[in-house]
């Protein structure tokens, strides 16, 4: 039996409570200062207030204040802070946790760099304890899961990165169930970026729904654009990993990634209705409360991209991204659909 | 103004009579010994019985004893027979056809040749008729497009793949619609490869529609699942494109291909029969009268492999591929989820 520390209570780290429970595992989910309603509701009622299935029996719930005693002794700690906490964990929790106390991050997302190419956040937060001469084991779950269906106890099949193949396989061996499959690699940043950029993409082939529904009034049928879309942005995202990564062998963990968050992630939402033709602004006051972490990560691939290349290069290389950089940005323009047709010829 | 003659009154050929049509040419739309019905259906009415919207005004109908008055002056031939008229369309309607006339096939499907590779339909008629000394100018349409949203002008992004960039530029200007978008390739074998190989694998991601069904006894949610058998698709499209193409350039055309075929294919309907459990023989008699296309198209693929690989092999190597095959073999077994897991170390 292995002490596993979750820390932020949104609904990914919390998620990962069932298969660590289940396996037998003490889980210590521990809320950040943003979750205190939430670790309340926990405390007091068993389940998270997302989920409408209550936690296994034995999880420990704690507030931020008792980090410390949360992290003291695990075996590993899992970080499910959403992108927008990457440096509050990395300032106020990374320094708590012990060297050989490997971190497993949920978190998904990354930083565009001055010179036109991206950060992972396992590299950003290795960078920032390096500066403090520590050296943290830090690890990242990438691939298509979304939270309410891995409470559910449905089929997922994701990927573990990190730099150690050890540290991987125990990892695993804590987390893998029946239903939450898992394989692991070391290329980290092939697999952060893939399910970054998926992102952007997500809301692309989202835009035919509601472009769709504008023109024909209903929700049947049109998966001939939908699939145009997914098309795109699985050359794009190709393109996109060859440039960041330097090879795309990622790409079929962004492709199920694309997929799953076409469908079950509020991205989706959004893609909809600014092809329905509302204004990003518009969207946004339509879908009060809905995160805009997929709307960050497009607009920071955007500017590593505009570092590298001219507004006309990327709308060249990458059509479908400059399309839903220019919704996101607040303009208006219909899908180009043209501009997706290319002549290969040997 | 062209003449284009559709060989072929199925619905993918006759969905093509839109934007030929509509584009101000002529068109003149042939049934098969197979299609009377059809044709004496689309001269009655203006409509063909699998639509629901009336063909364009002034397409002209030939039943198969007519071929070669309507073959007579065209500028290019669409094929658009069924994978099983591909021997038919060879021996009685290609050598009518003048060597100068392009031929524009529709019909997707390979063969598998005794040496462990595959033969795609533009390859196998040109090798056909090179042995009566003819060498006909054969190219053929890949990627995501179902008839009846064609028909009812949804976006499509489609690429017509040649040896000729010529003859491509000119079928494109004929065809090309501002709903009908359309790439040009001369990698035939790779786009031929690709949208053939999605047929098993759309079949294999809907398993995971039928298998939750029989789980959770109903239809919402399960998107983890199908993204991780999407995602396995992919992953093994894109190795199976290396073994039989040398490349995987076109992968992104058979991932969009794979999409619209989970969705709008009738594909789907058995694999999610085969996903609840059904036997092959039981669930192809719950869907009297579907297509068996895209059956016989995976047994190929999986007979080409066998002649290269142990059983074993597959397995490991296609494991999604493999599982398909024994279902349709006749077999039952479970989704060998943790077949897909992989460990990659550098």
């Amino acid at each position: 039996m292995a002490i596993i520390t979750i820390i932020g209570a949104g609904m990914m780290g919390s998620a990962l409570a069932f298969p660590a429970r289940e396996n037998g595992h003490e889980v210590r989910l521990v809320g950040t200062h943003l979750d205190r309603d939430i670790i309340a509701h926990c405390r007091q009622t068993g389940s998270h207030p997302k989920f409408d299935r209550p936690f296994p029996d034995g999880v420990k719930f704690y507030d931020v204040e008792d980090a410390d005693s949360a992290i003291s002794g695990c075996h590993f700690v899992i970080c499910g802070v959403s992108s927008f906490g990457v440096e509050w964990f990395s300032e106020n929790m990374l320094p708590r946790i012990p060297e050989s106390t490997p971190v497993l991050a949920v978190t998904k997302g990354l930083f565009d760099l001055p010179d036109g190419t991206v950060k992972t956040f396992p590299d950003y937060w290795r960078e920032e304890a390096g500066k403090h001469g520590r050296k943290p084991d830090i690890n990242a779950i990438g691939g298509p899961c979304t939270s309410y269906e891995l409470v559910a106890h449905d089929h997922s099949h994701v990927t573990f990165c990190g730099r150690n193949p050890e540290t991987l396989r125990f990892l695993k061996s804590c987390l893998s169930t029946d239903y939450y499959h898992i394989s692991l690699s070391t290329d980290v940043t092939g697999v952060e970026c893939a399910v970054a950029l998926k992102n952007g993409y997500a809301l692309g082939v989202a835009l035919s729904i509601g472009a769709n529904r504008k023109v024909f009034g209903d929700d049947t049928l049109h998966y001939n654009s939908q699939a145009a879309l997914f098309g795109q942005s699985v050359e794009e995202m190709r393109r996109l990993l060859r440039l960041f990564c330097g090879n795309d062998a990622a790409l079929s963990v962004g492709a199920g990634d694309l997929y799953v968050t076409v469908y079950g992630g509020r991205t989706r939402l959004v893609g909809i209705l600014l092809g329905e033709g509302l204004t990003i602004d518009e969207a946004l006051e339509r879908l009060q409360g809905v995160t805009l972490e997929s709307l960050v990560i497009s607009k920071r691939v955007y500017a590593a991209l505009r570092r590298r290349f001219a507004e006309e290069e990327i709308a060249a290389r990458f059509p479908l991204l400059a399309h839903v950089s220019k919704l996101i940005a607040g303009e208006q323009a219909p899908i180009p659909w043209d501009a997706f047709t290319s002549e290969k010829f040997n």
